[in-house]
């Protein structure tokens, strides 16, 4: 008998039939003799209508306030799930954010979570329920609601499967695994057997939309391994786990991401100090800074161009136009761009591989803005438009040739 | 400076337009210099439409997760209402019923408040936040959620105002108070400028759908002065409170309630305690019994008679039939009837005041299937077809001649 935790997004219980698929792929997994914990999304597109319910009332709601409003979401698709499990005859107890333990930090619709209280969890799969557990929520020490932000749910599952120790932690989605590029997009695109935590991390920091990286982050901290598996069609999906490093390289995938927004900074005084000043000034704002490119500008002056996501661009732009430092530069800031980027580990011995890629996209004649190496990724900014041609001519590159 | 209690009900909050409105009317209030607390329903049909999504998934569902489901209706409509008090410019927060401390009993679907931890409702006071309460909801001892009930947000106010000793609790509804008869079908009917607790609870029962006859119970035991008032026209409402009890003999108001079953049990064996075998077994399923009638019938047998809420009719003729005490009785249930019954202060010491509704009713040719009396009220159960018929005609009998 295992401790298995099975994470459904919202896609997969976006309504009554799908719930009902849900509860049984649930009470399969029970029916075979293991424990079993369920974390579930809002249903479809419940978060979006809160959010834009709250819009209509105000544009600038306080954000403990849309945290209130958007847990809703997941104590619908709870109760319903587990009345769905009920119907089918088994043991079930839902339970909301704070009534499974999840304390987090007040960093609401951002919050990090703190720790985990097992008591109600290990009761109640001690008198043998199936439980269904709130994903994306928690609450802070003030007793407020809080939620993890986007893709928290997969967060809040692997946090229980580190809590409880749990032998498997299944991430199901709508798509049957991991794979080398966008299936949908470019021909030739493989699903992968297993990957590395750090390899996966990457492609999930870059837009390769199937895990939430900080939940990536956490399996890796707690040797939690998760399989990524599709909730409609049951074959085995992509094991993210830490694997002996490989000899060869491998080039795990190709991403892309549009949520880029390049800033650029131009002429700006040559003094010290004043990069700290930039950057220091977007992290108090809980902006995330990427792609970095400092260069020498005219006479005495020097360019600052990096990387936010696009949601973030307006507000870089409105907190560097205030900044004394920057007087005299000019900001601007580009939202039609796009990131293509291969990751693979092994890719810092393997010098060749960024020359290989340059080549593919100066073949297809796409000009590279930016250029960002790390150890196991390589990621350029490009236009937006040239993006999908980019991803399929990187692939085709380094697939295998067989 | 004053603490005052505003309710809203489910149609005072029904979209962004109606919420705008109740946020005016909070923030005027507390303009002028009091502490507010606001509880709220759910929006509109929220809850019929939950309700609507668990029976598609289970039409049994347990009752632990409908109430687990239903409370995230009034999670929803609290965050928007406090979003729209912020958006006027005034500081507010809003509570879940556990936050607030909301204490409950463990019937779920219907269970009753034991106890409300006032610290964090007063912390907020204190703070001078406008305080946004989720009405129809709590927690059990177990740290699981619970509803009252339909119309328990009318409870959760007052129970707020007389924990909190309240100067005011004021109930907002799409009327403009308490009337003599429903204004929409009896020429005549008259708003009441004020009402004792027994004659509200007596109009409440009986299905003035005005306040719920919890919330009045707790009024009345907490001298709580509650005023039913209009959230879309402000003019002064009714208010209800302990008054002076009146010489002349006053008739508050003909209500008419189509919410009732008449159940039959027919050649009873007469042997004792049948009629309690009966009634302990309808209570033990939590099912209200008002009118009951017994009678002798044929030789060593007798026939009870009662009334039942139509949505117990079916459980009460379930449980009756598999009652050995009954075996050989005859059990129907009759569901077009209704309830019509005249309200009044001092009708114990006024003989006439029955004949006259009797004359009435005998005027316009309507059969009487039963007769109950009070200190304070007489009802009738009549057929359903002639239900609005019987109300104008009583109203008019007791209506003042000016």
């Amino acid at each position: 008998m295992a401790l298995i935790v099975q994470k459904f997004g919202g896609s997969s219980v976006a309504d009554a039939e799908r719930v009902r698929n849900v509860a049984r792929i649930v009470t399969d997994t029970y029916k075979a003799g293991n424990d079993v914990v369920v974390v579930v999304s809002a249903q479809g597109d419940t978060t979006d209508d809160l959010i834009e319910k709250a819009q209509e009332i105000n544009p600038r709601a306080p954000k403990r306030e849309l945290d209130q409003l958007l847990a809703a979401g997941e104590q619908i698709s709870i109760s319903l799930l587990a009345m769905a499990i009920e119907a089918l005859g088994y043991p079930v107890i839902s339970l909301l954010g704070w009534q499974a333990g999840f304390n987090t930090n007040s960093v609401y619709g951002a919050a990090r979570i703190k720790s985990i209280k097992p008591n109600r969890l290990q009761a109640e799969l001690a008198r043998h329920n199936i439980v269904v557990v709130a994903g994306f929520q928690g609450i802070n020490r003030y007793d407020d609601l809080t939620t993890l932000g986007r893709g928290g749910s997969d967060t809040s599952a692997v946090a229980i499967a580190a809590t409880l120790h749990a032998d498997k932690c299944q991430i199901f989605t709508d798509v049957e695994g991991v794979y080398t590029a966008d299936p949908r997009k470019v021909d030739g695109a493989r699903k992968l057997k297993e990957i590395t935590y750090d390899e996966m991390l990457e492609l999930a920091t870059l837009g390769a939309q199937v895990l939430n990286n900080r939940s990536v982050e956490m399996a890796k901290k707690y040797s939690v391994e998760i399989e990524v598996l599709s909730s409609l069609n049951p074959v085995p999906g992509t094991i993210v786990k830490e694997v002996a490093k490989l000899e060869k390289m491998l080039i795990r995938g190709v991403t892309k991401d549009t949520d880029v927004a390049l800033i650029s900074i131009l002429n700006v005084q040559d003094t010290p100090g004043v990069a700290f000043k930039v950057f220091s000034k977007l992290s108090g704002k809980h902006i995330n800074v990427d792609i970095i490119l400092q260069s020498f500008g005219r006479s005495g002056t020097k360019d600052i161009v990096f990387s936010v996501s696009k949601e973030n661009g307006p507000l870089a732009i409105e907190l560097l136009k205030g900044l004394p430092a920057l007087a005299g530069a000019k900001v601007l800031c580009d939202t039609d761009v796009a990131k293509v980027s291969i990751v693979g580990a092994g890719m810092e011995t393997h010098p060749g591989t960024a020359s290989k890629m340059f080549e593919a996209l100066y073949e297809r004649d796409i000009n590279i803005k930016m250029i960002s190496t790390s150890e196991i990724k390589i990621s350029v900014i490009i236009d937006a438009k040239d993006a999908d041609r980019a991803v399929s001519a990187v692939h085709a590159a380094f697939a295998p040739k067989d």
